[in-house]
């Protein structure tokens, strides 16, 4: 095993870089392709799930970010800002703090849980709140940012993020030994990770060969503007990590889903939580609420009878199931049965639940 | 990139494999060497840290449990059992998910933050609350088991765990490119990291000549029986992990202590929560409290002018930041920054900050 050197090193050949670009890297990447036989069997596919909770803080921004922030300190930059309430902040916060930089993280007042934000503040991040909403604090991170200066953005619209994200494609296909899947499921919020997940995808395949796979997007219901073809004014989903209502890379996204021959569709929270509770207790794969999107999908899609037979089916997970143990906890209903202090008691009761 | 296959199967030659033997794996293992080289400089050390949170269920007991768990599926086991308020009950019940057995978990009643254990739930295991301390649940245990039947013993006490566990060393050695650092420093609770590390660097060194490291361990002071040479009644410490007053592993680790010529010693909690925050502040690292403990011993060391200078070093870091919310929040003092939505206030802001 060969020490991996982090997505931009590796990959850099397909990336931005050039002689002066800093190495800056928390080694993200290289995160686990694993086979899921239960669901495999259960759905009639070939299903392996991408685990993005394995990277540095925990979800699939790290590949975005660390591209983000190399090529801001690249350009001289002294601080990155964004505004985010979740794993955008952290990312950002982290990669700010391994590189020298500052990070500010612009959140809406009162509304947000510490708890979200805890991950930005260990990294070192400034948290700054406004007064006014999530589009609100968006909009004045681009102004802050537009002033010049050595203020880099890095929100979804820093084009570097998407270049960093593509990677998380090469790794799909290189994992499964040089081919794409005949199908990626990917949970769609913002829509950045399938535009990047496309490029990559295309980009591999006209340098190698290595083939496209059709697209299935999922949104929650409640955030689901692409699949109703309108803006959402007030998303709602347990999936806070794809609570959008108006995706900025919705365009590409459509784009393609169209060249792969691909779908979109929504699924409930309800469907979410079942698959966040089978992945994790059928699979010993715990993913954040928003990463299950693309599991209930399918599910979905079997029940339909619209998923496809035998196939090879990549299922991105966005983020680990740590990132949210709020939601874990109200899904348990008294998990805990008490017993007295012997063997025959405990003995009695393994019997009990295994038959 | 080649598709890692997870620990048991890459390492095969070294862990105790047969054709029988059935394939269980999270692909856990191959987790991310990362250099530090802020605190590199301040400690005058080549500093890596090895991120062991990046494993499935977030913490380095995935290596010892995949181990334990697929010899005990060989074997015809139907249940899986531990005492265990943490990091254990996660993987026992995550391997166990994953291989189609039952995980019982069995905890002291009425001791335990139901967060502690939403992992395991989430996974399926079933939780047994008995009427007893730790020590009786650890004991009760050992007896369920010992009935013999179809249920196995997963607690450290389990032989395959240390086998398991001592992959970490291969891959420190691997990643540094064939030859061990010169210090590895590790947290030291239950002592059995410790000692499947050093029997890791000792098989590869036998087979490879790739060297042996010096073994720094660090306790926690309020559990620090080792350090202390006397068993620990009430241990308590803010990093949980290692809090332990009577390690099952302590004659093996003071051996491997001696044979490397190594050196234990304890921190404080404040010695902890600092290291826990400048790592996450500085290199973008979060780890739990616990794993910090290498990262303060070290620190403390060499305030001491006790650390060797330029040699190279690799810290243990055993857990994801991640797994302990409260510990990251308990430190945040009113963090975040009310301001205006205007531009002006925020430029000022940033300004200042920089400053």
């Amino acid at each position: 095993m060969k020490r991996w050197q982090g997505l931009v090193q590796e990959y850099k050949d397909y990336l931005p870089v050039n002689e002066n670009t800093p190495n800056v890297t928390l080694n993200e990447g290289q995160t686990p392709l694993i086979h899921c036989d239960t669901l495999s069997e259960m759905l009639g596919i070939n299903l392996y799930v991408k685990f993005e909770g394995a990277n540095p803080t925990g979800s699939f921004k790290d590949r975005g970010m660390v591209m983000a922030v190399t090529k801001a300190k690249e350009d001289g930059k002294k601080v990155v800002i964004c505004a985010s309430t979740g794993n955008t902040s952290a990312a950002a916060a982290a990669y700010a703090a391994r590189s020298g930089l500052k990070a500010i993280v612009v959140i809406p007042e009162g509304k947000i849980a510490l708890g979200k934000l805890s991950q930005a503040v260990m990294y070192g991040a400034e948290i700054v709140s406004i007064d006014g909403n999530f589009d609100e604090a968006l909009e004045i991170v681009k102004e802050v940012a537009n002033e010049g200066g050595d203020i880099e953005l890095v929100n979804s619209i820093n084009p570097y993020r998407i270049e960093g994200q593509k990677t998380g494609a090469f790794e799909v296909v290189e994992q499964l030994g040089g081919h794409a899947p005949d199908v990626l499921a990917i949970p769609v919020g913002n829509a950045g990770n399938i535009t990047a997940y496309w490029k990559g995808f295309k980009e591999f395949n006209d340098k190698h060969g290595t083939g496209l796979p059709k697209l299935f997007g999922f949104q929650a219901e409640g955030a689901s503007p692409i699949v109703q073809n309108k803006v959402v004014k007030n998303p709602e989903t347990v999936a806070t990590a794809i609570r959008i209502g108006n995706p900025a890379s919705w365009d590409k996204a459509v784009t393609a889903l169209d060249e792969s021959n691909g779908l979109i569709d929504s699924v409930t929270d309800e469907e979410i939580l079942e698959a966040y509770q089978l992945l994790a207790s059928k699979e010993g794969v715990f993913a954040e609420p928003a990463s299950n999107a693309s599991i209930a999908g399918l599910i979905k899609l079997h029940r339909a009878g619209k998923l496809p037979k035998d196939v090879t089916v990549t299922a991105v997970l966005t983020g680990n199931g740590l990132k949210d143990p709020d939601t874990a906890i109200s899904l348990l209903d008294n998990p805990i049965k008490s017993l007295p202090n012997d063997k025959e008691s405990i003995v009695k009761y393994i019997k009990g639940v295994m038959h």
